[in-house]
């Protein structure tokens, strides 16, 4: 319990509990000064493994903790759930939805980025894509469902449609979900029905662009393409959406197609094809770019608003080469460790608030260290960056493993998520193929199994 | 994938993938015999943890497996995921909601239970029990968002009513959330809010009859009580309830109590006080007992219907003396056992489903072995009873733990359920404190916290 007499001389608002939120607080210590850290989830999530809870690989709460467990021993730090409203600039006040009004010395805006679906928002409930744990929780179920359909379906022709799955987007989130799927199907679900064939799903990747990966140097590209095929990928490049509905995607009409070809039928749509900033950013009034994302200063400020800071997936943020500083986590938690330093640097110099405004001082400038860059696709299967080696297929896979199991250092699960990861592995089982939400209300999802009250 | 041409001699469908469905299905083998297990769910549930889940101690799919994984080795076996909408008993047709008929020569009904309110289904969406997975994550997030309210509550008076909890129905499960809650409160979530103290969250536990665990011998009842005390639940005994509106409990006024006493106004209401036969006993035609449950013949088939038995919690079975079979996990899988073997031998005699109907032979009756009754009531406290041993405390907590890790076993996780819950318990952390659901569109649920998407 703090005494509300002992009013912080700082206060610093953080919104959002992702990497970089979470590094920044982690990070950040002053005497006097008070964090109010404002998420709309109780929990931080470890995104990058969110992909095999969607493919019933991990319970939902093996990649996720509560993030006043995380801070449970700092009594500098407030936890708060709640969703931002508004930002009153000059008020210099975060105004929540239940009518909280939070001040702050300094603002850290660091809520990270939902699916975007370039202009086409209507795509958004046939095709789901994931970001959150609801949404993995939501694909996993549809997926699942998708074979439990095909199995008590008659018609042939139908049967293979509900067992067509298309992952739109050849990026890191459609090859991994598109690996992870096939996988499912042609190890795990194999043996699981008696009328389907598990293992004559088709998985089909869908990337407008010329390759998938395209981060990557071109070569590894390719070999990721590889990998997937050989995973059971269809794997299908220069190939724009044109139109997601109900169980079908319709593809950009090609000139050799001959008519009605260019429709894909399928049991579920996913969508891995774009993230853009989380809307608020665009209500801040500052400049933004193509994918909504709050342009920043080289110290990670807002121009003109030097007492407000803007990380991870929400900012654009440029090398000193130019070149845009990657949506990955390495460089969120960079980013919330240099405005931690940036404003620490600052109150130190300050002394108190009174004296002298934000930016006062000469701050340094963000430089993004690259550590290298992994892509995971499937069993064994992955294609990796590290300076300037390049390498793929297992090694490649077993530096992902390794990485994500240093990351999840922290969470109060890592081992039994790693013995219950390498149990899947090695019997070719996988637990956390449990349907949930079954008894959502009609309405709140497109179609769903029946469902009624016995049992 | 099985051969259409070959069509089983005898076909046996059952209802329910529970503890009875399941023992059936296992010890239920006979050469030209198909067992179509039809379930509205996915997974099997280890129901005596399930209030586990609710109370985030463990994950969803930590006590669930697939049904289908269960039983992938066996041929003649088709699990079907579905709904059943009636029973045509003199076609011998299963009618499932989508419309598909599957016709039986014997049918197993195992359906179990559902929670019941005595004929006030409205207090339902205010006090929720726990009987499926959804109905768990429903009830952990209320519970967890209570909390958080009150972190953000400026009433104190408010405050104290949010943090209180009251359970209603002194049975084993009432008995075992009222504990766990206070566990919870006590010692995992004591450090993580920095304005309400969770240790002083209020957990009442609410009995209409003169003790808990009723049918426990009375002494171990007392003991229950009293280690409930030391956890810090308060239990009221005597104490009927009147109604459950939105957020308050209104008790059977007391002739001592003044005006408004009765009203216990509470964050979080559950219903632990009964339990009730699936609808579907109802709609049979046959006799059922005051809680909805098919009378059974010794035999434990329908009365007039020897190829229809029940089992489980849907079913009103007596022991040789007259005491009715209790509703417990054990006793569901000796039923299932029971009806495996007397329709096998039943097969054996008869050769051919032609040359002799369902109930042409003589069966044997069905004898409860009773083992014992364990109810746990939280960290260290539970009561035993094993024939004729009666113990409670720390011993009996073993015990409990003991045998259900022993029935776990079967289940992929149990290592990492083990080691999972053993950390908890060591560290008094607890990973599956995770809310997942908040974007449930609205009127889904009575009352929830802001949501809308971003982030």
């Amino acid at each position: 319990m703090s005494d509300p007499a002992a009013r912080p001389r700082f206060r610093i608002v953080v919104l959002g509990g992702g990497f970089a939120g979470l590094a920044f607080c982690r990070a950040f210590r002053f005497p006097g000064a008070e964090i109010t850290l404002v998420d709309r989830q109780n929990h931080h999530l470890f995104q990058p493994l969110l992909y095999q809870v969607a493919v019933a690989g991990l319970a939902a709460p093996d990649i996720a903790e509560p993030i006043r467990s995380i801070f449970r021993k700092r009594d500098d730090i407030h936890v708060r759930l709640g969703e931002v409203a508004s930002i009153r600039l000059d008020e210099r006040r975060v105004i929540l939805r239940d009518g909280a009004a939070l001040p702050y010395d300094y603002l850290v805006v660091a809520l990270g980025g939902v699916t975007g679906y370039f202009g086409h928002d209507e795509w958004a409930q046939h095709a789901p894509g994931i970001k959150t744990l609801d949404d993995a929780l939501l694909v996993r179920r549809r997926l699942l469902l998708a074979f439990e359909q095909a199995e008590i379906e008659p018609d042939p022709e139908r049967v293979r449609e509900l067992l067509t799955i298309v992952v739109v987007g050849g990026g890191p989130t459609g090859v991994e979900l598109a690996g992870a799927i096939s996988d499912l199907a042609r190890t795990i679900l194999r043996r699981d029905f008696s009328r389907i064939d598990p293992t004559r799903a088709r998985v089909v990747l869908i990337e407008a662009g010329s390759r998938v990966l395209s981060t990557f140097p071109e070569d590894l590209s390719e070999k990721a393409r590889l990998q997937l095929q050989k995973l059971g990928v269809e794997v299908r490049l220069d190939t724009p959406v044109a139109d997601i509905r109900p169980g079908e995607v319709v593809l950009k009409p090609d000139a050799e197609a001959a008519p009605g070809e260019n429709i894909l039928r399928a049991g579920l749509v996913l969508w891995g094809a774009g993230v853009v900033a989380a809307p608020l950013a665009r209500s801040l009034g500052a400049p933004v770019d193509r994918a909504g994302r709050l342009v920043v200063e080289p110290d990670l400020s807002l121009p003109g608003r030097p007492e407000i800071f803007a990380l991870g997936d929400i900012a654009s943020a440029k090398r000193p080469d130019g070149k845009p500083v990657p949506g990955v986590a390495p460089a969120a938690m960079q980013m919330g460790r240099h405005a931690a330093q940036v404003i620490a640097a600052e109150l130190r110099a300050r002394g108190d608030p009174a004296s002298a405004p934000a930016g006062a001082t000469v701050r340094d400038a963000f430089a993004y260290r690259d550590k290298g860059d992994l892509a995971t696709i499937g069993r064994a299967a992955a294609v990796a960056r590290i300076g300037r080696l390049r390498f793929s297929g297992r090694p490649a896979w077993l530096a992902w493993l390794l990485v994500h199991l240093v990351f999840l250092v922290g969470f109060r699960n890592r081992i039994a998520v790693l013995i219950s990861w390498l149990y899947s592995y090695i019997t070719y089982k996988s637990g956390a193929r449990v349907v949930t939400g079954l008894d959502t209300p009609p309405g709140a999802e497109e179609s769903g199994p029946p469902s009624a009250p016995h049992r």
